[in-house]
């Protein structure tokens, strides 16, 4: 539990690498965690868990089976549990997640694309 | 569960009061409540759950016990359950809160700065 305020861009100099999220904060059971993002991730779902997704600078598409949700800076969307996603971004976006703890990063189907959950910064 | 992108700026626009905090969004059992705030709110705290503040545009002060936590736009604060703070902003700050479904605003104390703690925009 940190002390002091969080600031997102600050966190986001300590992170070079895309797809690789971190954890900046706990609150009760749940994680928040930024990210950079660009290119395709992969389908996936979590079972247990709705994941928040928070743009906090440029712009990503949510793809979703059937549409597509776009999200720009300062705008918000809740993947409900259970739902296929893959994240879509043109050019780095960088993101805030909101999840329970826990929660890796491809879900249901792992690959190479999993990291470890539960890595802060 | 909105099937589109929740715009903070957008949901703010439905509000107009001061320290009316309204839900925009809901992940699991956790609520994320936006909020117009100024001036001085009343020293409380929540026994059930930690409470996190971003900051959409402003800035504020958390005031604890031990000291004073300033937030800017951009940063987040987890205040942990059972610890007493005391929200203060000189100019209009717009807030947004995260905590467990059916935590209300003035947590311990109550009074007549009490909202309703379930209401949507």
């Amino acid at each position: 539990m940190s002390k002091n305020q969080i600031n997102f861009q600050e966190k986001f100099t300590k992170i070079t690498e895309q797809w690789t999220p971190r954890v900046i904060a706990q609150m009760n059971d749940n994680q928040f965690k930024i990210a950079r993002i660009q290119g395709e991730f992969v389908w996936h779902k979590h079972e247990e868990t709705d994941e928040v997704f928070i743009i906090i600078e440029g712009t990503m598409n949510l793809e979703l089976r059937d549409r597509t949700v776009n999200l720009q800076e300062g705008e918000m969307y809740v993947v409900p549990k259970g739902v296929e996603h893959k994240p879509v971004a043109e050019n780095e976006c960088k993101i805030l997640m909101i999840e329970t703890q826990g929660t890796t990063n491809t879900g249901n189907v792992g690959g190479d694309r999993t990291q470890e959950n539960d890595i802060w910064v």
